[in-house]
């Protein structure tokens, strides 16, 4: 069956290292994070006790930056039995509060794509995260009044995108999500019929990883977000 | 000018305290809280500065159980002089977790109103919070089938109800806004041109309270909220 261009209606963006920079916010905390319990803790494998601990309580917290400071609080006191003061968790805290003001920068290329596909198809913001700290990084990225509607969800699955396709007018045949994980952005939008666009960034977070779905008919890979609008007329 | 309840297309119904319980469960939280830190302060005004804790933060942290157990652990820090052991600590992010799996208790009369006007009217929940513990209440609580539409939003301001209210095909004045908060559910409804109906809880956090606007003739009280039918055929 070939499908045609004009067949595409919607296009979902990710954000977070989609648009612009966030797991590297979050890979300076964590090594902010190391560097305070270098005292109390001796070779402990702080990185992978604080991803367990993440995983442990993504099904409580969701995702985004309290949590991660929850998580970070967490695994401070457990790998130091306790004996980590509370003037090092002041400072975890801190690091947190940081986290929730840092500068938005967005990646290149992004504004000029977005803007271009704009202009022809309908465009979503589709995001994970805390409301109101994805709601401040919108705002401060200047790309606000560019999408037709903004989307921040506690999950990524394929429900979620049939949902945000269909509120806006259209079936997930007509639609396409592109983003930075193969595992939220990619894998649940192919499976619900859209086509799905991986523009990877080099970081990432490890609970986002998932093999690339090679052989899908409708999965493509970007290496730079300027070919997007090229990407499109190919298909 | 007189008003036809045929023009109302449209209810609003918050969440917490108006839809379910959810104040008791922070103040049962708060009193563990104080109980945990009792060793290490004297008369400290525990409450108020947690309370101040809360409204500093709000701006970085918005509303939810996530920022709410946050700022317990800023405000034990500081008011023991960072002398609170970090074992304490672990309890109250334990106390903070629990809260994110607390039962759903619908208040009485809800379940038996919102199906009756869903019959009439679009209704849609508009509610404040953690994005993933909105989510799981509404699942636990039974009624997500019931409504049209679900809005969890960072803040309920003007603007916020407005756009909801287009969303749904309807203008401010075609819609009513019910719940227990007469800052965020009822004065800021009235203020795009919609109904406010006040239907106020016995626990009422301490940053929510406002001052009735009880000359504005958009504005009602219900003391239970299964008089709201009744209500709404009155107007």
């Amino acid at each position: 069956m070939t499908r045609h261009r004009n067949e595409l209606k919607i296009i979902g963006f990710d954000a977070d290292d989609t648009l612009w920079q966030n797991e590297r916010f979050f890979r300076g905390t964590q090594q902010r994070f190391e560097a305070l319990l270098a005292d109390y803790v001796q070779g402990a494998h702080l990185h992978e006790r604080l991803l367990a601990a993440e995983r442990r309580n993504l099904g409580h917290y969701g995702y985004g930056i309290k949590g991660f400071t929850l998580s970070m609080i967490e695994t401070a006191i457990e790998v130091s039995d306790a004996r980590v003061p509370a003037a090092v968790l002041a400072e975890i805290l801190e690091a947190g509060r940081q986290m929730l003001s840092h500068p938005v920068e967005l990646l290149p290329g992004v504004r000029s794509t977005v803007e271009r596909l704009a202009r022809e198809y309908r465009i979503v913001l589709i995001t994970k995260g805390d409301l109101l700290d994805q709601e401040r990084k919108l705002a401060a990225s200047g790309l606000g009044e560019v999408f037709d509607a903004v989307e921040i969800v506690s999950e990524k699955t394929p429900a979620v995108y049939h949902r945000i396709f269909r509120s806006q007018g259209h079936e997930p045949e007509a639609a396409m999500m592109v983003g930075n994980s193969m595992r939220s952005d990619v894998i649940p939008a192919l499976e619900t019929g859209a086509w799905g666009v991986h523009v990877p960034h080099g970081l990432t977070w490890e609970l986002e990883h998932a093999n690339a779905p090679a052989d899908h008919p409708r999965f493509q890979h970007l290496d730079r977000i300027e070919a997007l609008p090229d990407l499109i007329l190919s298909l």
